[in-house]
C-alpha cells in the first residue's frame, strides 16, 4: 500500500494503491512511515510520490459510503494527517506524477513544496462540483498556502491546473516531465535535507499555527 | 436606476444610476433585486453592470453630507452589501463597464470574479487621498482577496489600475474591449451557472467567516 | 551612527553603522529620529537607507552574546522597532543600497515600499541555516508583506533574493543601480509625501492590526 525507502539523506514515501484514496488503514500506514522518519537522526528530508496515473485521488469516497456513521471521525482523520505533514520536523516535497485531486490535493498543499509532472495529471479541488465543502481546517490550509485569488478559483470553480498552470499560480513550485518528477523532488529535498528538522519544523509551526488549530478543531 | 434581467440562467444586474453611487434608495432596490435572484430554484449566476463611463463610484458623499447623523447607520449598510454578495448562494461576476472607485471597487471585489474593460476605466481606491479610511470590514475585504502587496499599494496610495494592471495584480480575472465586457461576464457565470449555489455559498461563506464577521462587525 | 536630513518633504534616515545590525544604541538613535520625523508638521515621507554594502544584517548577536539574559527584553524592543515603522504615520521607503538579512530584511518589510539594488546585495531570512525562529510577530510580519507562497519559500529555505527575483516575488516594489537606489527611493517617497500622513497611519495600522497586535506581544 505504501513503501518507505531511503536515497542518501531522503526518505521517499511511495503511495502505492492506486487512486492512493485516504483509507483508514492508508492513513496508518502513512503514520507509521512518519514515524519513522522522525525518529531518524540527523539530515533528512522527505519526499512523497504516488504510481502510475495518480498521486492521490483523496477521501476514500467507497470506504465513505460504506461507514457514513464514522464521517466526523474520518474527517478528523483525514485533517490529522494534514497537520501531521505540515508540523513535520523535516522539509517535505510533493512529488505530483500523476492527478492531485480533491484531498490528494490539499496532501500535496501540506507540504513545503510540489513537483508537477507536465504531461499530463491535474491538480485540481472538484469539491464544488461534488457538492461537498470544505471542513474549517481544510479551507484554511488552501488558503494559507495559495494566494487570495488562486484559493478563491480553486476552491469556487474547481478549475483543473495543468502543471504549468499551477506553477504560474504559485500552486507548486516546479514541474518537470513524467521520468523527471522524482529526480527533480529528490533534488530539491536533498538540497533542503541539511537543515536542521527541528528549526524547520518550529519555523513552519508557528508560521501555520492558526492552520494547524484549524486542522485540529471542529470538522463542521 | 436598476434593472434585473434573465439571460438563459444568468441574472443581470444592471446598475442605471449615473455614477451609481449608494445612495440608500440604490442599496435597497439592489437588496430586493438580490432576494429575487436567491428565491430563483435551479442553476443561476449573477453579473452585475454599470452604465456609460461607470461601474460605481461607490458611498454616496452627497447624500452623507447631508445626513451626516447617520454615518454610522449608512456604513453599517454598505458594509451588509458587500456581505450579502461575498454569502451569496450563486457564482457573481461583476462586469466593469467602467470606472470602479472606492465603495464600487469594494463591490467589485465581493464578486467572485470580476471582467474589466481595457480602453478606459481605472480600478481604484482613492480614500487615502480623500482623507479617508476603511471601516473593518472594508480592509478586511479588500486583504481578503487581493494579495498582500496588491492590497498594501491598493489601499495606501490609491493608484489607479488599468484593466491590464488590474488582471496582473490579480485584481480582476479577465479584460475585455467595451463591447465584449458584459459578453465576456456572462460566458464567465454562464460558465459557473450549472454549479450548486448552496454549495458555492456554503463555500464562500466558509472561506470568507472572518471577513464577513468583520463586515457585519462595528464600523469604527 | 544614523543621521537623519532632509530633502524637500522627504525625510532621509541613513544608516551608518558598517552591517548596520541593531545594537541597542542604535535602535535607540533610530527611534529618536522617528520621533523628529513624527513631530513635523505637513507633508512628508520617510527613506531608509545604508551605507556601503549593507542596508542592515539585523539583530546584533554579538551583544547578544554578551548580553544573553536580557534575550527577552531584546527581542521586544526589536518586535517594537518594526510596529513603530508600520504604523507610522508618514509614508515609508526602504532604499536597499546593499544587504537586508534577517532583521535587515524584516526592517525593509515594515516600510510601505522598498527599492532594491540591482548589482549587488540579496535579500534574505537565514534564519533557519542559523538554527533560530522567528517571534510570533516576525512571523507575522513576513507573513503579512509577502504572498504566502514567498513567506513561504523565504523563511523556510533562506533563499537568498536578487534584486530582479524580489522584485518579481513582490518582496520589493522596484529595483535600481547603485547609484539609483536612493534617487528612485526620494522620487516615489516624494510622490507619497503630499498623502495626510494621519491618513496613511490609520489606514495602515487598521489594515496590520494583527500583526502589530503580534508585534507587541508575547515573543516567544
Amino acid at each position: 500500500m505504501i513503501d518507505l525507502k531511503r536515497d542518501g539523506d531522503v526518505f521517499v514515501l511511495r503511495f502505492d494503491a492506486g487512486e492512493n484514496r485516504f483509507h483508514p488503514d492508508f492513513i496508518d500506514a502513512v503514520g507509521v512511515a512518519l514515524d519513522e522518519v522522525e525518529r531518524t537522526e540527523g539530515p533528512g528530508a522527505l519526499v512523497t510520490v504516488g504510481t502510475g496515473k495518480f498521486y492521490s485521488n483523496g477521501l476514500d469516497l467507497e470506504w465513505l459510503g460504506a461507514n457514513r456513521d464514522r464521517f466526523e471521525e474520518y474527517l478528523r482523520t483525514v485533517n490529522a494527517l494534514y497537520a501531521r505533514f505540515l508540523s513535520l520536523p523535516v522539509p517535505t516535497v510533493a512529488a505530483l506524477n500523476g492527478h492531485a485531486f480533491a484531498g490528494g490535493a490539499m496532501l500535496a498543499l501540506a507540504h513545503d513544496f510540489a513537483v508537477m509532472r507536465t504531461d499530463r495529471g491535474y491538480f485540481c479541488l472538484p469539491e464544488v462540483d461534488l457538492g461537498m465543502s470544505f471542513t474549517p481546517g481544510m479551507s484554511a490550509l488552501i488558503q494559507a498556502r495559495l494566494t487570495a485569488p488562486v484559493a478563491h478559483e480553486a476552491m469556487l470553480t474547481g478549475r483543473r491546473y495543468t502543471a504549468a498552470e499551477a506553477q504560474a499560480a504559485g500552486i507548486v513550485a516546479r514541474t518537470a516531465a513524467e521520468d523527471q518528477v522524482l529526480p527533480a523532488a529528490l533534488e530539491l529535498a536533498a538540497s533542503l535535507a541539511p537543515k536542521d528538522g527541528k528549526v524547520v519544523g518550529k519555523i513552519r509551526t508557528d508560521m501555520y499555527a492558526g492552520t494547524l488549530a484549524a486542522l485540529r478543531g471542529p470538522v463542521f
